[in-house]
């Protein structure tokens, strides 16, 4: 769990991030930016910002914040009703990405798995995204991502984004954001 | 029609606004940058500068730019077949865009209507995008779109897109790019 004020910095934070990127938010959505610490209580380490511009039934768009090293953990997205999973695709804008999913494992990952979560991290096919590169994950694929020693901004185009039926292989993790008073 | 190099010039104009609002794009990418002149022969005045990024059967984005008050003709995107036609967001990332909708007219649009177009140009409610700023523009509803005066970069995000079903209000206009040689 996460304290307001402790969302609140982050937003700064993460609100600093976007503006070294280049990327304009509207003072309305800097007030928004949704803060994911998915339960495990060390944001820095596991964690994710984000703003979603827009999220219809047919498609999706967020803006994705990583501070330097923070690991978005691994997850995939099922198939949901008549809706085969959630396709999308990352672009680097800002920064440097480290991005796994299912495939021939690299030898030696650029990525630090976060300690103490070593068995929660089972896919390892790299791909680097440097700014101006993406790369398309299909539906159903374990992923996760690290940003590089500067943190990275990531524009994530999708299909419909239903967060609530994410999977992800650590079960301790709670998607839905929880922020406690004070 | 535009020649080569016309289309080479254009292109290299379009990738210095890109820089210029913080858009890294890949040398592959800038070397695809779409230039739409609509068959219109008038390019500074009634055209686009585009890079897809994605398109898949689900969604799509694109990065779009416009000169200094260059305007994207009047268009919509109706169904095909199962498909009930393109819906579509616009980000403003850089500058300011005036975007014309079915709706209730401006008393003073703030656009520049295309000399020898003006019969061409039907929908006149107006939204002043300026960067941070976004709009979704529903399946099937005319619009159009002007650069102010320092040009204009937009992201837009959206469901698949098959340019070629669009319809143009302007009969003149064909959307498939030509390019003739020299």
């Amino acid at each position: 769990m996460i304290t307001k004020h402790e969302a609140k910095q982050a937003q700064e934070r993460t609100a600093a991030l976007f503006r070294q990127a280049g990327i304009v938010l509207s003072e309305a959505e800097k007030l928004c930016i949704e803060i994911a610490e998915f339960g495990l209580n060390e944001l820095n380490v596991q964690g994710l910002e984000l703003v979603t511009y827009v999220n219809t039934d047919r498609y999706c768009a967020k803006e994705l914040a990583l501070f330097p090293r923070q690991t978005c953990p691994e997850h995939l997205h099922p198939p949901v009703g008549g809706d085969p999973g959630k396709m999308e695709t990352f672009r680097c804008r800002y920064g440097q990405v480290f991005l796994y999913v299912e495939g021939e494992p690299a030898a030696k990952p650029q990525a630090v798995i976060p300690p103490g979560s070593e068995q929660y991290y089972t896919v390892f096919h790299e791909i680097v995204l440097q700014p101006g590169e993406q790369y398309t994950i299909a539906p159903g694929t374990k992923h996760w991502f690290q940003a590089g020693d500067t943190g990275a901004v990531v524009s994530e185009f999708s299909s419909t984004s239903r967060d609530e039926f994410d999977i992800f292989t650590d079960p301790r993790i709670v998607r839905i954001p929880v922020i406690t008073e004070e």
